[in-house]
């Protein structure tokens, strides 16, 4: 019979921390495009934006005035999604379930440069935002299980402000997607007592095809089961659960990497590479946890170009993600650039 | 203690098809928007663009020529994500699970009329599409247990050519949506020997307020656990498992509700409204499933105006989904629009 060509053949891929799969179909990266092509931002920012909300000093919608600060900066966000007060209330009738919710969110400033994303930053500038995460996570984790910190990059990803800037949102109850990776690490460490993304990331270091960039402390892969044409995955090579638990050394090699890769982000379609990252650890429920590594994705939406985006529409949000490109195929692109920033190399 | 609102105050509802939460942040709609504006394509589009791939008559781009069709006009995807042959292979490492997969994947043109989507097209002509998606059902749900049929309408949701089109995936397999509501439906089954949505549907007419259209056999709510701003759901009012069984009276009352539906959507912002829609039925695997009911998904990603979305992005990716304005202000919203099309009116 025929001979399996992952690059040819459509195939299904499971993602062992979601339970779901994706649908692989590599020979359609080559159909037309007449659909819709994302405007490119290519007007030099500046440094100081007399306008924006989150450059320092400046006023913002609530009235509240930015400080001067250096560094980052973190404050409340003036339109929470969440709120560390309010009524209680729940219903679990079953077609008509709730629950009322406790929270907070607040905006981390990466620097008070307006121009600048982190792969633009210098490596202890990015050593900073880091602590930011670092801080919120222990102050939060006090309070809250779950401490979800994430950026939304560029405006293709829903940025509402274009200052470099990330999130946190606590919640008093884990969150969907943080519950079912609770029940499939559990699953795998019952059965192998083993951190499944620790035997993952042992497997891909190994293995090397998906390998994007490592240092001695973390490796970037597009994982097996990708869903977004250059996603990436993070993983520590050491064991650790929690943001909370960086030492000094790890902080560093940690913004390294996050260099590493956000700079070849850049370096693909020559471009501020728009995605939305976010870190994963374990609850801070006062339980010890084997079963989770602490990790970080990157979904990035871009698939031929800086202009033309993957879509999760129809087939994805009915049915499965679908993909055009292998994997394999996007780990070698993104390996096989330079480690430069484009802008620098210009110069 | 404090009185609950849900106009007010942040609260989580369980969509009981998906197992999934959504985060409910009432009062966050009105936050400052420094974000991305999608380009409104309001140039009238002509009934025959030579450039198009699916107007009648024209060349696509493998060479083949399409019929000067009337009414619908369906063919094989130039660029088919499934494939009806394939080796076959799977491997259940349970950290690279994979398997291949085969089926079909097919385009329907709506009409010969590039410049009309289904709100703009008479009763008779929608009557047609319905057709379509049924024939196309029974044929390919003689072959594949799961038959996907949806449309992706508007640049924004990822089509790939203007022409009013949609789409018909066949695959060997279930995938990931529909295995999860499969078990839901079981599961609910089993509990109180009815089908989840045929009570649903009967609460929603009873209680009103998520009731945005409905005629004798079908009905439109925003559901309790809608995640897109104005997602709708589409239930029959009398059991049915799959597009298949449709009548001739209940595709004439189907294609009167989707005109209902779709009209309010292009009025509520003047403008063509893009969604991705989609239908579920019963799988194809020659059992008799009194569990499931069949019905449709709206999911629209306008928010504020024609040209500000709701953006899926970090806590979405990250944790779980998040709105601003309640199901219920959602389904006011559309319920009190006119039923004309705007474009007739300002005749
Ligand atoms: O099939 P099309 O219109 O070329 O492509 C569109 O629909 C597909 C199915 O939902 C998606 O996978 C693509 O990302 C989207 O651009
Ligand atoms: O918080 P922002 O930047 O105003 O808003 C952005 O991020 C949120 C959290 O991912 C999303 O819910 C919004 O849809 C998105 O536009």
């Amino acid at each position: 019979s025929e001979q399996f060509y992952p690059t040819e053949h459509p195939h299904r891929r499971y993602n062992p921390l979601t339970s779901e799969w994706i649908l692989l179909s590599p020979h359609r990266a080559k159909r037309p495009w007449q659909g819709q092509v994302e405007a490119l931002d290519e007007t030099a920012k500046l440094s100081y934006d007399e306008h924006c909300f989150l450059c320092a000093g400046n006023e913002r919608i609530n009235g509240e005035v930015n400080p001067h600060y250096q560094g980052t900066f973190v404050f409340q966000n003036d339109f929470a999604a969440l709120k560390p007060n309010g009524p209680s209330m729940s219903s679990d009738d079953p077609l008509f379930t709730m629950q009322t919710e406790q929270g907070e969110s607040r905006v981390i400033c990466f620097s008070p440069d307006h121009s600048k994303s982190l792969p633009e930053l210098e490596l202890n500038e990015i050593v900073q935002v880091i602590n930011a995460w670092q801080e919120q996570s222990a102050e939060l984790g006090r309070v809250y299980p779950w401490v979800q910190i994430f950026e939304n990059k560029g405006a293709v990803m829903g940025c509402s402000n274009p200052h470099p800037h990330g999130q946190v949102w606590a919640q008093s109850r884990l969150p969907t997607l943080a519950v079912k990776k609770q029940a499939n690490f559990s699953e795998y460490y019952k059965k192998f007592n083993r951190a499944l993304l620790n035997d993952y990331m042992s497997r891909e270091l190994l293995n090397e095809e998906r390998v994007v960039a490592s240092n001695k402390d973390w490796v970037v892969v597009v994982p097996y089961w990708a869903a977004w044409p250059f996603e990436t995955l993070l993983l520590p090579r050491f064991p650790i659960q929690r943001l909370t638990e960086l030492t000094e050394t790890r902080r560093q090699s940690l913004a390294d990497i996050i260099q590493q890769i956000t700079i070849r982000y850049d370096n693909l379609f020559q471009s501020s590479f728009p995605y939305s990252m976010g870190w994963h650890g374990a609850p801070f429920d006062g339980c010890s946890h084997p079963e989770w590594t602490l990790h970080a994705h990157f979904f990035p939406p871009l698939l031929r170009s800086a202009s033309i985006r993957k879509f999760m529409v129809g087939y994805e949000l009915m049915a499965e993600v679908q993909r055009d490109i292998t994997p394999e195929q996007a780990a070698q692109r993104l390996r096989e650039l330079p480690s430069v920033h484009y802008k620098q190399r210009a110069i």
